[in-house]
């Protein structure tokens, strides 16, 4: 852990990068030419598009030199072998092996954990067929027609907005085997509102937590036992669990069956665990979830080449470093022109934030430099009727990622006033990309627009699963390279546990800090 | 236009403000007394509580010389008075109208607006008697059970917000008269998903279109004519539109009915007016919706009170201004610890950002100072598992809003554990504000939290239609207050043109830039 460990600010070619002369005019810059070559394949007709970014030959050179000097892809590999990776947790970070092997076999208390994960994904898929067939159904005979998951944070934003991708076009196609539904938030009316509209004998939940310990999911699973005795349904008929296998969860009588996750696969990376694989599979069956691994095990492959032109997530990592470290920019937009991903901004959000927004290093010191920046998103075009005016004309410069697709899911497409919706849609959506970078002239003050504003773009044919497994590795990906980069831990989490103290005295009574004691007394008027 | 339009950096108060030393320890200064008292009565026991921001007694005083100083509260007397505050269009800032009225008559084209305003609200309320009743319904004799909105923007965003911060506890109990829907993206997913989800025979829709020219909304509008024609049911049997009298739509034979707006209310403060009135009458029907008006109007009034200490809203905006022109921050987090306002920060997301996301004041001139922040936020306790590690850690200081309820609105809040959902909810709440501004010592740097992070908090007793609309007020007068205190037109959005302009250029065949060109070829490969 010597030179593979500097921090950016310590490396030869971040000095470099910084004494470049940044690019003076993207409106000149994004050519025709570029705007067609601009780009690294991404596999399955689907790529990432940088022409409309600030970076041209000289910046890139010094981005591949950058990379090289960090080290990322060898970091990668180490990794990908079963490094300890997670130094503050001293943990292995595993989650690429949940999709596919690329590495030495990794080996943890006598067992190959490839094998581990394939178990755990053959148990759920051999569940999913006897619910899916009537073999296992609810407590009143009734088969079930629908999925509930209770989880929180990872155990809840990377499978709503997977399922939220695909549900619609697996409905299209008469795929959908189970409409799924989610509960999170401790706030009582969360269950309320999702048990109020769930028909509860024909309903499968499945509580996720890896610890098993998790306040909020532990809480809305009583919420939901005591709902289905309401009913007279026994609970221990209605819930499967996804949890560790050393949490008080997996010794619980109270389950149809448990799946189980480990230590390795980090919460927010771990939808293509059986976090994410349990709700999919019994929302849309096998094939459809073995897509979706194999879309991200094909980014996780691509992301082993050293060359930046050849490898879209160390391409996209290097370019946002740039953009935060040199050019100084405190956020990026994630933009999805596609309704499907309408939650795939919150999902980008959790794991880029809470990966990345770190202040110390891995050698335990404060770092000097930016890390992380604010990740926040709509699915456009409804973005463009909302936020859009301060990112075209704000004080601020917010790079843009956009996301699109040629086809629609749905088959609802039609000709109105001569195009189609989905023409509609990719017409805003590259008019936009040309605007920000352009901008325009005018004589009314108010109605100038400066451009300059940077954005890159990924699109495929069609969001197919396949291609939403790709584009979660992608970020997965790039949010590592970009750890690597800042050299920091992306896969420990040690900010959310002052508050979990807090609120355990708060709810204790065991209250110490004066001005909390002062907070709960507003809260008893 | 002159003393009270000056640039905030031509401010003495401004120039004071920047001299002062800044609070050196939020910890220390948040003490049990500053936490009890350090707050603003926004009346029927709500609260705007700044104990955790940053904010001494000096500074204090100055934001209120500053507040003096640009005679934001005479500016809001003019805009009441029906000024033209909307410079750039040469239009009034009318929407305080459309639930009261406090400042002179505003008497338009021989017509009392508020008078007009309060004319479209009596016909609402009438046509949902006869919808309610049964008088009005679908083309096949059935009755409406559905309503679904058809709107993008402000017409979709806010009222959609509200929709869904009403509806639980509207449903528990058993006052939810229709149950809403939305469409709003030009993605023919959205319109199809939504379709395939809603009985059509008992839907009725509401076209929300000022202009009557959005290109999403009348795209929507033919799909969804088409599907109605698709079961055989008469499409004008099933839709009403909101529109201005002015507009093409106020012509068409195809509706039920017409509801008008009018061009002095802005799409993003239409929510209290017959754009957000229409949907939420016809689900809640119109005690609720009364409710919900005077919270506003309630609001309106305490923000004419020139004293800060007095003025929730006027506050809010003046340390918001702090924070972003003295202390630099880049961003703001909406935090409502209710899943039932799940949807307010993407409204507040646009209310803000399309607002102040400006760098040109008011008489046309670059503003040489940061404007409107980036906003973004989610319903806790659901952020606290995503990106509060980088609130907390992060190497950016983000200033916190923080949105809290005594009581719970569904009526299931359970004991489990010794304690309520709704206490475990609100023991987060408090331990957030306290972790973000006290942070800790730990010998191990990486689970440091260093602190400073400031917050504001909003508490009521419960989120009821009233408290609601002064949530809703609050917000709208502290974006105004801000746009006064910067200098700039708040009311207009110049900045959502060229994109839209460049969209026709792609959908006409009339491309004129070759990069547009070139993306356009990408995207037919």
């Amino acid at each position: 852990m010597t030179k593979t460990t500097n921090n950016l600010d310590s490396c030869e070619a971040f000095a470099q990068l910084t004494a470049l002369q940044p690019v003076g005019n993207l409106a000149t810059l994004l050519t025709p030419q570029r705007v067609a070559t601009a780009q690294v394949a991404m596999d399955d007709g689907m790529w990432f598009n940088y022409a409309a970014k600030a970076v041209d030959e000289p910046i890139l050179q010094a981005l591949q030199q950058l990379a090289d000097e960090q080290q990322v892809v060898s970091q990668y590999r180490q990794l990908l072998d079963g490094a300890v990776m997670n130094g503050s947790e001293q943990r292995m970070v595993l989650h690429h092996l949940t999709r596919g092997q690329l590495g030495a076999d990794v080996v943890h208390g006598g067992t190959s954990l490839r094998d581990f994960y394939q178990q755990q994904l053959d148990r759920i898929a051999a569940f999913c067929v006897q619910v899916h067939n009537g073999e296992v159904r609810g407590g009143s005979g009734e088969r079930f027609t629908r999925v509930c998951q209770i989880g929180i944070g990872g155990s809840d934003l990377g499978p709503r907005a997977m399922y939220l991708a695909l549900a619609h076009g697996q409905r299209s196609q008469k795929q959908l085997k189970l409409e799924a539904s989610f509960i999170s938030n401790v706030d009582p009316d969360d269950a309320g509102q999702v048990l109020a509209e769930l028909p509860l004998s024909r309903t499968l939940f499945i509580l996720v937590s890896k610890s098993g310990t998790t306040q909020e999911t532990l809480t809305n699973e009583s919420l939901v036992r005591e709902a289905l005795r309401s009913q007279e349904l026994d609970p221990a008929r209605h819930m499967v669990a996804v949890t560790s296998e050393t949490s008080p969860l997996a010794q619980s009588k109270g389950f149809l069956t448990s799946f189980y996750m480990d230590d390795f696969v980090g919460g927010r990376f771990s939808s293509t665990s059986a976090v994410g694989a349990a709700v999919l599979m019994l929302a849309f069956g096998e094939t459809v979830v073995k897509e979706f691994l194999a879309g991200a095990h094909q980014q996780d492959c691509l992301a082993l080449n050293p060359n930046v032109d050849e490898n879209p997530a160390l391409l996209d990592a290097l370019i946002g470093v740039y953009e935060r470290n040199v050019l100084g920019y405190p956020a990026t937009a994630v933009l999805p022109y596609s309704q499907a991903l309408s939650r795939f901004p919150a999902h980008l959000q959790q794991l880029d934030m809470e990966s990345n927004g770190k202040s110390v290093n891995r050698q335990g010191q404060a770092v000097r430099y930016a890390t992380g920046p604010v990740v926040f998103g709509e699915a456009g075009t409804n973005g463009q009727h909302s936020f859009y005016q301060l990112l075209h004309q704000g004080t601020d410069r917010i790079p843009l990622q956009f996301i699109g697709f040629l086809r629609e899911q749905g088959g609802s497409d039609r000709v109105i006033q001569g195009s189609t919706s989905q023409q509609k849609l990719n017409a805003n959506l590259m008019a936009q990309i040309v605007a920000f970078a352009k901008g325009r002239r005018h004589k009314e003050a108010n109605k100038v627009f400066v451009g300059q504003r940077p954005s890159s773009l990924i699109y495929a044919a069609q969001l197919t699963p396949r291609v939403l497994g790709s584009l979660l590795a992608h970020f997965e990906n790039k949010v590592m390279f970009q750890g690597f980069l800042w050299n920091i831990n992306s896969f420990d989490q040690e900010g959310v546990q002052l508050g979990k103290m807090l609120t355990q005295q708060v709810l204790g009574g065991r209250v110490e800090d004066d001005a909390l004691d002062a907070y709960c007394r507003l809260f008893q008027s």
